[in-house]
């Protein structure tokens, strides 16, 4: 926990180690906001659509607003959302907002700038609600080619968020930042009951204070978005299409029904929509484990 | 109860009397559905904004899709949601629907047409779908000009409704009624446990008894949609615009800022929006209690 | 409201109207106590045994501890339980209690003293516990025979209690008063989320304005308790033992097996459980309309 | 999977991993039973003492019956329990069991014969209840001296049980194994729900497969109860008192108050309560890691 508080700058912080990325986002959202309120998320982030409804289950609507481009909020169309809620006479029918969540880096692999943060972070303060950022894949946000954001800062404009240690090379692990003296009370006990409690505690720890000794959190993460950054030159040298621009370990591409069934039975990788023009946008992803032979793998496939 | 079944024409009716609009859609959504399953509605829809997230403090999600003309929903574009939903092979990390909701008449007046609601009925079944008609002002839908359904008719057509005893004149209660020997089990428990239980349960029963008896239930509807009727002929007379059109005892009309705060001095009605252009989209409800005279001071009013 | 904060002399008292029993049981519990935290109550307690398990669904446990005699919480016990418990240093994966729940008269028709009222009080402040005292059948107690309890005494010690209003003669409705300007933040939408919000709701107001006027509450109340002494009188002139002793509307007699059957053909009552030697503990309940006349009729029967 | 299979010697056998204990018991209590219905367990058991209020977080009162001898289940009790509450005319005002859950072995060390799992079992399918075997330290029980069970008979002998990893050795991982194809539908995007989805879910196949190959689960188990058994002879010859009859790695010892102090600065154990009389009952535990040095180390401090 020391690493992580230095490594934020911010001896204030109060740090948790919680099991996955599920139950961090559901303990953090059921201990902040109350009963009857509500989440507000971009629709197509991640409590919004691949957690199985979990936010839901533990009591908390997640109201879904229109994601700007590359899956980003937008603060203005936040604050004009929050004005017209509340001078609605009929807002106590409808399910009060009480935190504010995002991700860094998104599910596009977009980044936030540090403007877009304050911005966010400041229509959240006037209208009482919790900013929580979702880091599950924190570290390749952070080390992105272009990312203006780093732990110091993080820690410093919004209330609470995560760093992911699952996705980032840990066999389970995600670490919950408070930033300022707010952690909720008894937080102990409402990560047990969610079942976000590690048996073996003591584990979650020791990966997070490798990962946080000597930057190889950072290191890992740096070396997936460079190998991801040859895998987007790979595809557009073999005439691919990019569907969203991302800076990340996550790329998003074109592919074209022709060619899908190909790529399907060769190379791992998700189906993630269709572009309405034939293409499938399809994911793939690189990790602490990608090596350039890998990449000359995947060249020779396309 | 019997009077129900037989306004149904339906002897395998079963029916129940709840306390109010908000336990009915909760007990019926949270019996019917399991505990990892959501409910499809438009975005429109009355679980989807007013009801203080109650649906999701009971741990399901209201997945919204976007609602066609007048607040319906089509039967078109949730086939093909749902075939796009169960063709993703990630479809098991999002809540899989359960049931899908829509209201007769829908919260802006519109009617839906027999061949509407059996084209959903049709989805629904195809997806082992459970349909519920939230029928809260289902007297006002059933004799509005125009309609197309009756109580025969819709309980062969859908596999559990609601009827709104409050909304046309009760003290308070509503019947749900399962068309096809399909009710949960312990469904008596089911409601205590939800809160819809009416501690002097003959209250319910003796009001229902009355209102289907010599068809109070639809005499008190027709009466008030044909005071609505009346109401809108006054407005569009006096000049204002209408913003949906309704065939029911709730109407939409926009009234411009420079009349806004002169008409809420003098008149009880709600602020439903805005139109983009200036104006707010107001709605007027006419009641079982609503007199000639009443709209004749509207229209000085006016 | 007002005749309600007049009646308990407070005019810091917040006063709601909610629909019914259950629902203001867990609306107040739910808003009063955190998620992770519980409820503790006796085990013959209404909502440990009776709620169908509204309390559980809405995500609390009820801890219950043995009742003392008439179905007392006692304060001393509470104490100890409460020492116990935090002392044991794995608290935290146990459930913490929020908030202590007594009903006033007791399940069983017994009465707390001030004095115990007070010393339980005491407990749950130096523990940091809110008291809630439900008080479905408040009337009942309040005009008992020997109660030292009344309202104005009531709303200095406890946080939140509420007055019945469905087994005192309204047709449904409950008032919850929270006695310090304590009650929750937007307590309407919770109320709403609970289904617990009248549509209708000035009816709810109305009821409680006549109940309130010229001490009709009491007077119904009054009148329930002396024909239940009266009944109580002819049970025993009859040789029929008493099970607990009940100053309230609610008596509790053993009924020999040799009778039950002629009983149950002839009286409506309730079977609420054995004494082990062969006789029925059966709940016999009078009213605001119980008359001499029927008296006279059970005296027949018995 | 298959190596749990071929372990159980019942093909029928549909096994899953999850992550954690608390999140198997709630991702099963969850899945088995019906929303309004609640589970039975012992006033010892696990899920009704250390899961911090998890199960009732979910929805589900745990329906607590006073522990047998061991902290075990008594068929005889349960029996009659049933009996008496289903002859009760207002059961439906009550939580309605639908899952009976036991420890094997119990919290307190103890070990269920055939017989008197089998007479459970019986009580179960004669109330249409589900058995659940909360197998956390399955491994312990099934290799403790003079334990009946073994994993075949278990699989015919109960709906679902878990296998514990984390306390057998496992970094973290149960095993749920349902009996004879009856696992809920869609019992992924339950687990997932649940937040008890290993996102690196691989890793729990690896474990169990490492930990099912060479009967190594059983060796592990096997070794830390020689160990115990060996604890529990040096405590004994050192002139301490057993508080519970133990044949697995958990030994409860009477500590007097004049030696607690001096354990508690050299020894790591839980204090588990009191048995009244002065002394602490304390929870002295063995693992794989448990060597001959260490005990010898206790003795010493004895």
């Amino acid at each position: 926990m020391d690493r992580i508080r230095q490594a934020c700058d911010n001896p204030d912080a109060e740090v948790f180690f919680l099991v996955g990325g599920t139950q961090t986002n559901t303990t953090v959202i059921n201990s902040v906001i109350d009963s009857f309120q509500g989440v507000i998320a971009v629709d197509s982030g991640h409590i919004n659509t691949h957690e199985a409804g979990a936010v839901e289950r533990n009591g908390h609507k997640v109201v879904a607003l229109p994601a700007a481009e590359g899956g980003k909020l937008s603060a203005a169309s936040l604050g004009s959302w929050l004005d017209e809620f509340f001078a609605d006479s009929n807002y106590e029918h409808c399910v009060i907002p009480g935190m504010v969540y995002i991700t860094f880096p998104t599910e596009l692999g977009a980044l936030y700038t540090r403007e877009e943060i304050s911005a966010i972070y400041d229509v959240c303060r006037d209208n009482d609600l919790v900013l929580y950022v979702d880091g599950a894949r924190l570290g390749y946000g952070i080390t992105a080619d272009g990312s203006e954001i780093a732990l110091p800062w993080l820690s410093g404009h919004c209330d609470v968020f995560c760093i992911g240690g699952t996705k980032v090379g840990a066999i389970c692990g995600e670490a919950v930042v408070f930033t300022h003296g707010n952690a909720p009370k008894h937080f102990f006990s409402r990560i047990k009951q969610q079942g976000a409690l590690l048996a073996k505690g003591r584990l979650a720890g020791i990966q997070f204070d490798t990962l946080f000794t000597d930057g190889l959190y950072f290191k890992i993460a740096r070396h997936a978005n460079e190998m991801a950054y040859k895998m987007r030159d790979i595809f557009v040298a073999k005439g691919y299409e990019i569907a969203y621009e991302s800076k990340t370990n996550q790329q998003f591409v074109l592919v074209p029904e022709s060619r899908l069934g190909h790529l399907l039975e060769n190379i791992i990788f998700d189906e993630w929509g269709h572009d309405g023009c034939g293409n499938t946008i399809c994911r793939f992803v690189t990790s602490w484990a990608t090596t350039d032979a890998d990449l000359q793998a995947l060249e020779s496939v396309l």
